[in-house]
């Protein structure tokens, strides 16, 4: 990628670094994400004022053992010229671009007390596309390493449906389903975002070189790991968590027994986010871990475009005004779970969450994430004892990208 | 079959046709099943004097609409006489051998005024096995005509399976999954039951007059309907009753968009039986039934025997004394959702099947045929205000056999 590149919408932040970009990524470069303590221990006093107690170790002992042992390496100006060099760009939670809306779902499973789900100090991005922008009702796309070819030709076939109804995208760009599901957006011509458990000049996996450099020219490629961090099996599983927070929800296309797709299943489900699988044959290996998953109900079964579509709550939402003559009412655009905890919510008088749970048969992770959504559009509101509908029922649901004043999906 | 064959277990009910056996063969052929009214009315008189009567047309106006047309032939001599020189019989619900555990889920659904679904006036079979032990914990394993290798494949290795694990295989005898499931079946040495929507020596289909001899010989071939009887496409929907009566659950392994897999689902719904479904690849249009029906809950995913057993609550239920060496718990041998439901039953007040379906997440008509047999096996009880945990619970599950006094399974 040459300089030309970088007039998009994203080279907002290639300026030259500024002191919160330079204490996010000493601070990225620090601590092995996720790191709670610190990502509080900055929500608290700010980035700059945390960077520089972080240096001289003066902060309480939960942030103190998550950064102790590089505190003493101020990678941050070599990072970013690094970056700038070869034409990515830290992002932080400090600039427009960020995505904070998919995020905070990272935030409220903390603030829950649940493990290993805080959100990330900021993300490198290489890519042409607004992160803030494609995150809008993407789903991921993931699965085995060792796929079959019906898996690689199902997930591509997916990923290049999703694409052409205007869905981006996400994935881990290993190899397998990972690399078909991106290969397949890219024949639809984009975007696609690859999510990596590396750096992004890590050059991993050696034979995805090209697709990576592909997928940042019609998408992105992001991570939280600073230049040249090397893939480690841990990092694909805090990974994860960014895969199942910015988007929608995850399908998985094949997985074999006792793989990944369980911590992918539950780190989605921690979130409140939808988790989707594709059948296969019985008799193959790598279809047992989505066969369990649906089987056990940690996800819905998937086999066609439309049917990921309306598990999370798109169907017709993109092109329904020009196909969906029929009069719409404020709850047609929610998705099916959300339009369930609408139903089991009352308008007298408040309702918990569990009540809400039981009620509606959405699971109470679930139920947790979208109440608030709920709240947002305008739907639902708080009171002392819980959840209820509000009396004033707004004529649309106000998506959550309208609240915060963002309307497009992305530049064109 | 010759007379040799005749002095099995089964061999009972073939004496000389005495007056309840002449009169059920008459109402069998007088009326086309379902026939709720005339089902109700022998409950009442008896089967001798109701045939009398509709003989005679002194019946209530419900009873001779499901009459008049054909209530003049009686052809009971005839049918017993051709039967006996073909080697069956007429099995009726005054005979030991009667399945009255299993097909008294259809009498609970239509005194719940569910339509279709009343129980056979009698059952002409042909075979070697006693028809009320070989139902015990039986699958029906159904499907598509127009199979594909996968589904056939799948079909006869689920059955072989079941079969080794002394679960009978039900089916209907039909080309296809229903063919390959018997063959399966027979493979493993039986016991597998072909139910009819014609009478046993239609010939139907044409192609399988073999298989259904080699059925009877290791199984038996059964139908509600009279020696010559037609088959019509109603009358296959009519039989999927007793395949989903007579079984504890039925898996679907393939069927198309809209098949008779829906018809096949709602029926066991009713009775609140269990229902299946294989998945198979997503491109694969004699899957998409099976995916539908996952998709939407209304069977469960099953890819093995072990899926199929413990769906139904029977796994290591058969085998599990030598395999199990840990101390049993009385509620061990109850299935999943019995296990759910006696779990959301209290031991001081009476709950409505309705609150216990919400509170277990157990359909409402599988929480009302659970809730009887939870009774039969002294788990629960009925009350004044709905059904309660009894005070004293039971060594172990008293099954519903051991409640008939029957602990045999079959003939060895």
């Amino acid at each position: 990628m040459n300089d030309e590149d970088s007039t998009g919408p994203g080279s907002g932040a290639r300026v030259p670094a500024d002191d919160v970009h330079r204490a996010r990524a000493y601070l990225l470069g620090v601590a092995e994400p996720p790191a709670a303590a610190l990502v509080a221990f900055v929500a608290e006093h700010g980035p700059v004022e945390a960077a520089e107690r972080v240096q001289r170790g003066d902060v309480p002992d939960r942030v103190a053992k998550e950064t102790e042992a590089r505190r003493g390496a101020d990678r941050s100006e070599r990072d970013l010229a690094r970056a700038a060099e070869a034409g990515y760009r830290l992002l932080t939670p400090e600039d427009d671009e960020w995505p904070a809306w998919p995020l905070l779902s990272l935030e409220v499973a903390t603030g829950r007390g649940a493990d290993g789900v805080a959100p990330p100090l900021g993300l490198w991005v290489r890519g042409t596309v607004r992160l803030d922008q494609v995150v809008d009702g993407a789903v991921a796309v993931v699965g085995a390493r060792a796929a079959t070819e019906y898996g690689e030709h199902t997930a591509a076939e997916l990923a290049h449906g999703l694409v052409a109804e205007e869905v981006a995208v996400f994935s881990g760009a290993a190899y397998g389903i990972d690399g078909a599901a991106h290969r397949g957006a890219l024949a639809a011509g984009g975007p696609t975002v690859a999510v990596l458990g590396c750096g992004l000049d890590g050059g991993y996996p050696a034979g995805h070189v090209g697709l990576l450099n592909r997928v940042a020219e019609r998408g992105a490629v992001i991570s939280e790991y600073p230049p040249g961090a090397p893939p480690a099996r841990h990092r694909f599983l805090v990974r994860n968590r960014l895969l199942a927070a910015l988007t929608a929800g995850t399908v998985v296309v094949e997985a074999g027994r006792r793989s990944g797709a369980r911590n992918t299943s539950s780190t989605a489900g921690v979130l409140g986010k939808v988790v989707m699988a594709v059948p296969g044959p019985v008799g193959s290996a790598t279809s047992l871990g989505c066969h369990e998953l649906i089987r056990e109900a940690y996800a819905t079964l998937v086999g066609s475009v439309s049917d990921v579509l309306s598990t999370v709550g798109r169907l017709g939402e993109r092109r329904g005004e020009s196909t969906a003559p029929r009069p719409r009412r404020p709850t047609d655009e929610l998705g099916p779970q959300a339009l369930r905890v609408h139903e089991a919510l009352s308008r007298r008088r408040g309702r918990s969450p569990e009540v809400v749970a039981e009620e509606s048969g959405v699971p109470l992770a679930r139920v947790r994430a979208l109440l608030p959504e709920l709240e947002l559009s305008g739907f639902a509101e708080r009171c002392e004892t819980g959840w209820r509908l509000t009396t004033d029922v707004p004529d649309r649901v106000i998506s959550p990208d309208s609240v915060t004043g963002r309307e497009e999906r992305r530049p064109s």
